[in-house]
């Protein structure tokens, strides 16, 4: 378990600091993360990777020359914020575009997704590319819903040789879609993590037995059954990976593949080399020839006592990506050109708040009532957290309650800032959705995040809102979550909820009801919904950490998003 | 707790195996540990590490240009045998002599002594330095008592950038010394670890609390209190290091050091950054100048759940030497000339036995004696191997039983199949000898290993044994132990037993008494001597984990040699 720590509420942003403090040689701190200490040639493309915090040495210790230039660092298992990833991806720039990669997890995609076209908004061309190497975690007909993990390092590292070369974006991007279509992972765990601050852990398992197709944030895995000998689970592993051959590869006698047989926290480094003994043996009888092996940490799950092992399928272009030099804080190899010696300057702060834009009297008041609405959320979000945690942990980590929480009262505050300095209704909408997205984490608070910058970008700092910009607002968020949460109707998720509720905003609106009317009536809808998402369904978006979930509550993300639209109706009611 | 592995005995050779199939570009297998892949310099000093496994990276992960040359490899928790560690020294030895390195542990310090005697005889230059960093295992009085920790490292590395500078065997022990007497650790641990195959770790803490001063082979420290926050422990650290300033520092203000945090298995890398923050503040409060620290797993202990806080003070002689490259497998540094790649040739396999010297008919009758003897010493240490358990518990670490079952097997095995090659008593014994040393690991085998070379030299392979022969060897065993295991009468360890049962027994055969009669006479002084072992005493030799025993049980190394001359009388008796 996790023992040392401060405030456990503080623990990802201490850990960012000390790693810091101990290798300036490499990274200098930046809002959001941390990027290379010298930069990157002029034109290079930079490769920016991230996600949440508890998997070092993911992310922050594999930025250096040869690998990352820079990474953004979320809160413990959960996605950096689209400001943050942002911010390290605009000083981790050096005029050749951005690709910015991440395993394949909901609040990743959406956040990596929506700084994506933030940059290219903004004039720095940015691409995306999710890690989905963990074959246990979708069927190969579904490989784009299959979650990263220790395949993150391969794909990482293909992507920033290929930059290192000198490809243009194009280029470095096709490098890793390439080396992840032919990148496998498969993992056994004995226990799961126990996060900084909680007396339990995620998950357990019964002294004697192990899961199957671990996940790294303490998914519990996809099967269960007794520990094998260290042997075993070599065969185990190989022979899970040895079944799925990538596109191409028919045979495996003959291939060459970079291998990593990754510890996810407390297998110790002599009970990898055991296991490793085997996997060498295994593949040499399969006639693969293994390439530059890695074994020991390198995508880990706090605590969880776990291993997977990962085959990149290497090519003629894969395997120099593979084989080059990298120096960073905690992989290097070869040779590489040194990088100068960090400057000891701290430059980590909060970007300082932007100018509050002008805004009318009328936009003003309406910003008003969007303080009451955010407030009259934040309650309603207060009152639920623990049923909302509680349904959550029917097939999730159980945090929604959590998470929530701490967004909806980080949107209120940051509301109530803009509306004190003079802000319009859209910025102080706006201010809200960074606010949440940043202090929330997880999918959760990157969809609010994406709702409400669609809602406050409908509202503006000028006009007086009416029922149809608020209606147009929220279709456009619909539209907005749908997009980058990759979920549609139907999935059992909040956009089961979201479209419903945004499709009878619009109809009543256009049917010429009042906004109080017609929110009325899509709430109604909305609660109706949620009820519907009950059952045996999946999770939300392209990476579903379980395949089903088992008992009859509805969906947390729905839930919630139905509580809340019927609390912002008493707002409207009153003002 | 270790769970993957296959038979438990097997667990320190198969991780070795799979160590070099993993790290073939660094080193290569030998008999008894690894060496260097690609050869030092002609002339360069060879500096060989080594110790028990379950330490990793310490100590092959630590072998490569800028490092070691050559690392022992132990079985868990026990030290290389004499004969490991020769044949490693020899393979690494490159012209310019040998510096054996390892953390002062009564084992280590016995067979690492006995190599360096025997390299020396066989022409190769050898010295010792043992590391003795570890703060809380004796006073500063005491300092040559010291255990080694994670001060290994920097110690180790002085001596290699040394050797790499150039300099001659004298030069490289001195920088080593110097190192040494520079460098302080002191640690703290939440649990012990779990030894493969065991159900149970070797020490509990409370939840919510810690041991202070731990060992990394399991030694619950010398106090115990509530765990801290990340921040407080980081004070207790830093707090116990800045109290004990080496020889020429009186002022940390202005000093320049190493710095290693120090992970002991599971504390996750993420803890150990937030503990470093505070580290990093309070070092550069105190005015001290940190250069290039270390922060993770350098010198662990299995699945120990602790922190080490090490400080190296850095002058101008030690600090380019703590900054030149190295490359190894697990510890990577700056510019080194890359190694060739490592050759895929297997050679690690057990020297082939040299061929039995010739023998008299008088002398190879003496070594069915021999033979017989072994077997009843065999069969005494098997009828009493878990009492000799339990005693040792009572202080050490409880596998006195275990290590003397498995030497004794051993010794008795090789015995047997020098006599049926028509050995002699003295190749019989000698043979024995190394068995034991071998197999038992650990300080009594080491012991044993020494006591019965003695033997064997005096018993030879050409006259028929007399009484005198006997007690001079036994007088030779008794002066050997002695002198290399650092402890004397008084002390409360076998060589309590030892000296009196040598004495009486060289008394007796001078006073013209039979063998059997005068063993007899020695076996009964024997007994007397293991009973007054009983009390509050320290353990054996240089380095004790434990600065006393609590409880009136006899010394279990005692206790063991008294039932075992008792035993041999027996077989004289018949013989």
């Amino acid at each position: 378990m996790t023992r040392l720590f401060n405030a456990p509420a503080a623990f990802a942003d201490e850990a960012l600091e000390g790693f810091v403090a101990a290798h300036r040689r490499w990274v200098r701190p930046v809002s959001g993360g941390v990027v290379r200490s010298a930069p990157a040639p002029r034109g290079q493309v930079a490769v920016v990777i991230g996600g949440g915090s508890g998997h070092y040495p993911a992310f922050s210790g594999l930025v250096g020359p040869g690998l990352a230039h820079g990474a953004a660092v979320g809160n413990v298992f959960a996605s950096p914020s689209a400001r943050q990833i942002r911010t390290v991806a605009e000083q981790a720039h050096a005029g050749g575009g951005v690709l910015l990669m991440f395993g394949n997890y909901a609040g990743d995609v959406l956040h990596f997704g929506q700084a994506a076209e933030q940059l290219n908004a903004a004039g720095i061309e940015t691409r995306c590319v999710s890690v989905t190497d963990d074959i246990s975690s979708a069927d190969r007909a579904d490989q784009d819903k299959r979650r990263g993990i220790a395949g993150d390092l391969p794909v990482f590292k293909a992507a920033a040789a290929a930059a290192e070369q000198g490809r243009d974006l194009d280029g470095v991007e096709a490098a890793a879609r390439h080396a992840n279509a032919r990148t496998r992972s498969f993992g056994i765990a004995f226990s799961g993590c126990t996060l900084p601050g909680a007396d339990h852990p995620l998950f357990t398992v019964d002294e004697g037995r192990m899961a199957v197709g671990l996940g790294i944030h303490g998914e519990p895995g996809i099967g269960e059954r007794e520990v094998p000998s260290a042997d075993g689970a070599a065969e185990l592993l190989v022979s899970a990976l040895l079944a799925e051959l990538p596109e191409g590869v028919t045979d495996p006698r003959g291939e060459r593949a970079a291998v990593i047989l990754n510890g996810l926290g407390t297998v110790k480094y002599e009970e990898l080399f055991v296991v490793y003994r085997r996997v060498a043996q295994l593949l040499a009888e399969a006639g693969i020839e293994v390439v530059d092996p890695e074994v020991g940490e390198l995508v880990t799950s706090f605590d969880m006592a776990g291993v997977s092992l990962t085959l990149c399928w290497l090519d003629e272009e894969l395997e120099p990506l593979w084989t080059a030099g990298a120096d960073t804080p905690a992989y290097r190899k070869g040779e590489v050109t040194a990088p100068a010696a960090g400057s000891a300057q701290e430059i980590r702060t909060d970007a300082p708040d932007a100018t509050v834009p002008a805004a009318t009297e009328a936009s003003r008041t309406a910003a008003a009532t969007a303080v009451a609405a955010l407030r009259a959320v934040k309650d309603t979000v207060d009152t639920h957290a623990e049923e909302l945690g509680r349904i959550d942990a029917v097939a999730g980590d159980g945090d929604h309650g959590i998470g929530m929480r701490r967004g909806s009262e980080a949107a209120h505050a940051a509301a109530v800032r803009a509306a004190e300095a003079g802000a319009g209704a859209g910025t102080a909408v706006g201010a809200a959705a960074d606010a949440w997205a940043d202090r929330a984490g997880g999918t959760s608070g990157a969809l609010w995040g994406v709702l409400l910058h669609a809602v406050g970008a409908a509202l503006g700092d000028t006009e007086a809102p009416t029922a149809g910009t608020v209606a147009d607002g929220v279709s456009e968020a619909s539209a907005a979550v749908r997009r980058l949460g990759g979920a549609e109707v139907g999935d059992k998720t909040m956009v089961d909820v979201l479209v419903p509720f945004a499709d009878t905003l619009a109809g009543a609106v256009a049917d010429g009801a009042p906004l109080t009317a017609a929110w009325d009536r899509a709430a109604t809808a909305a609660e109706d919904a949620a009820k519907s998402t009950a059952g045996l369904v999946p999770r939300i978006g392209r990476a579903r950490p379980h395949a089903e979930r088992s008992l009859g509550t509805p969906d947390a993300g729905a839930h919630s998003l139905a509580l809340i639209v019927r609390a912002v109706h008493g707002v409207l009611a009153t003002h």
